[in-house]
């Protein structure tokens, strides 16, 4: 069928997650909107924005963005925040593997995930494999917001293959490309997810989904040419960007991706136990639910405490809700994305 | 085994090479050693460089470096020469699409590969397949100059899974990252590889091996952070710098790789058709070649006409050895390569 684009597995099945962590590694600062006014409107920001008609509430009310972890603040000198998307892989990578009881030599692989690393040219894999002391084969994957769920598939179709342990490591310190009213939306923040062979068929992928249109590629990201150049710098373009007239495309796959998943899985909206979106904002984590026909207590929302850390949310939000205990061996649960590329993609999961 | 690091598959099989393209786009430029002599030593570079006691034969008789295509050439005026990776991965799929007589929708993912991408945040999957008008999962991925390698391992594994078409482009400009000494070594260029399931259980990877060590993922790349400052900028940070003291390593995994890829393939070095090494140089392809146990005729060496195209090197050169058809359906082949990370890595692969 002319229709059916993408990847859409049935299953990749004997997988288990045998850890998983998020980072906000000490080095970084806690902030919320009023730090936010404060930075684009000065010490008087009340009396500036109610002059504008600017409600200091909007980003909160609309949206749930309140508080935030960040590697980088203007306002603060350089030396203080500088911390890298490395340092936040690195710490959810030591986290998940002494969590995992795992030997070191066990682990076959790295994946690391992000779209702001720190080196032009090498690997994050390996930056992040070597810093963990891992010999193992490491690559470095991209797929916007959604690189997470990306990572997934391909880290359980490989410890599938390999019968080995995937270590996924992600980080993301969008505070770096953050100016202006991106920085209420902007979160830094890391995870790691560790994906084992198990004899157990029952666990693992169920159905998933991966698909993009990069018509869109140049709608959403940093706009400056690398390696950098003079023009770019004075022109400020290394800031993130994006317009605004992509916004019912995304909305529209949000709403597709849930239904897909059941319908390739063979698995209804009532037999799942928790839906973990990409932390986007408020109202598309609603539209995604609505269209997963989930009850509002069965979805992981963070937005209010992490805002959107990029491709990194929704590993932070499986950590949370593993930790939590909000799923338990056998559960199903959902896993959605879309994001900059525009690339976007799905997972129902039996844990 | 505690000495048995990364990933070590025997065999992905049901996969066939449906079709291979390279891009030396049309906006680039070949130049010759001289002119890199030029470039460094000035008009009078014969003078100069017979006063220095340089040998302007050294890079050729040492290493094989003669000619290069590049997108970017310091004497030139920046307006003529401004092509991007992505614009050779274009050229490169359009030309493997055009070839396999697919239609666009019977591609199911694009994985890009390059070290030397033109934007920060966004994936070059997304970019290059927008352009081709491909409506299909995508991803980036990077593995320094062994990217090539891990992207042959990865979509034959979801290829197999999904029983579908995955398209792989490669493309890099190691010209924009260039200075000094590098010159020589550095070749800009692109490809692209088209893998598809076919119902035949020998065609395919027989064996294949992954690996890193980011124990030494300093030493090799460009160092100045992202996204780019100031400071970095005006210290010449961003062009290539490697350091001289992982050349004995490096050389230790390249006589590694083929013997493991016989030994878990269970194949001999006399059922080999042709060994596809990363062109790096000849000295290090002849180091590879000895340790495959291959003869001298039966080796891939471009090295002379493209120099080192980074990790588009292998694709390319895979692409020549299939248009001068020195390899047939049946045929046993090896693939190789070691680079920045360090990453390295190889293929047996069953044509």
């Amino acid at each position: 069928m002319s229709n059916k684009t993408g990847i859409r597995s049935k299953s990749i099945s004997n997988i288990k997650i045998l850890a998983s962590s998020k980072s906000f590694l000490e080095g970084g600062k806690w902030i919320v909107n009023e730090d936010i006014h404060e930075l684009l409107y000065g010490r008087t920001w009340k009396a500036k924005m109610k002059k504008r008609n600017l409600d200091p509430d909007y980003y909160e009310e609309e949206y749930g963005f309140n508080k935030r972890y960040v590697v980088h603040f203007p306002k603060d000198s350089k030396d203080k925040l500088q911390l890298t998307s490395a340092d936040l892989m690195e710490d959810a990578g030591r986290k998940a593997i002494l969590e995992s009881g795992l030997k070191k030599k066990d682990i076959s692989l790295v994946i690391a995930v992000s779209t702001t690393s720190h080196r032009y040219t090498t690997s994050l894999g390996a930056i992040v494999a070597g810093r963990l002391g891992l010999k193992c084969a490491s690559f470095e994957m991209k797929a916007g917001c959604s690189s997470g769920i990306y990572a997934l598939v391909t880290a359980s179709q490989l410890a599938q293959a390999t019968k080995g342990n995937v270590l996924i490591v992600s980080g993301e310190t969008l505070s770096r490309v953050a100016s202006g009213h991106f920085f209420y939306a902007a979160g830094d923040g890391g995870a790691a997810v560790i994906l084992s062979y198990t004899p157990n068929k029952n666990c693992g992928i169920q159905s998933c989904y991966l698909d993009s249109d990069g018509s869109y590629s140049e709608k959403m990201g940093v706009p400056g040419t690398l390696p950098p150049t003079r023009e770019a710098f004075e022109k400020n373009k290394y800031f993130f960007q994006s317009s605004g007239d992509i916004n019912s495309f995304i909305e529209s796959k949000w709403k597709e991706i849930p239904k897909l998943l059941y319908k390739n899985a063979n698995i209804s909206s009532s037999q799942i136990k928790l839906l973990i979106p990409h932390q986007v904002n408020n109202r598309l984590i609603e539209v995604c639910r609505k269209a997963a026909k989930i009850s509002p207590d069965k979805v992981i929302n963070k937005v209010g405490e992490y805002a959107n850390c990029g491709q990194a949310s929704i590993l932070i939000a499986l950590n949370d809700a593993i930790k939590e205990e909000r799923i338990s061996n056998g559960d199903y649960f959902l896993l959605c994305a879309v994001g900059g590329g525009l690339a976007w993609g799905g997972i129902l999961w039996r844990y």
